[in-house]
């Protein structure tokens, strides 16, 4: 069975290159990937912060939070 | 034919949670990964800024550098 990862975003440069080479580097026999753009699905930032988000690009697999170099804050992306 | 992924780290909490989830969450398929502890292997610090890195844990993939979370600082492992 595949577990789901999440990739979440903003569409900023930094996201771009951390959604091509890392979010679609993952097993795809074991992990199901969800890209989320919280730029334009703003309703879940709520869920990415419960999920330990602060900033994207961030990848979260197993309930974990993994921040991926940095290109914005959660907080940047609210307004 | 497989493409080389370096996932470098020092042994901290931070970077054990991102190699144990991140790095062997990669599609073997496509990748080997080379796991490499910088504090043990101090003469491999060179090669992973020049990659890139600047701090751990890390992950290099296609030449680009990603740094997971926020473990350690490169210059506080060349001590």
């Amino acid at each position: 069975m595949s577990a789901k990862a999440t990739f979440y975003h903003a569409g900023c440069p930094v996201c771009v290159a951390a959604e091509k080479t890392v979010a679609t580097a993952l097993d795809p026999t074991r992990y199901v990937v969800e890209v989320v753009h919280l730029g334009e699905r703003k309703e879940r930032i709520g869920e990415a912060e419960r999920a330990g988000v602060k900033s994207v690009p961030a990848l979260v697999i197993g309930g974990q939070a993994f921040h991926i170099n940095h290109g914005a804050d959660l907080s940047a992306l609210r307004s």
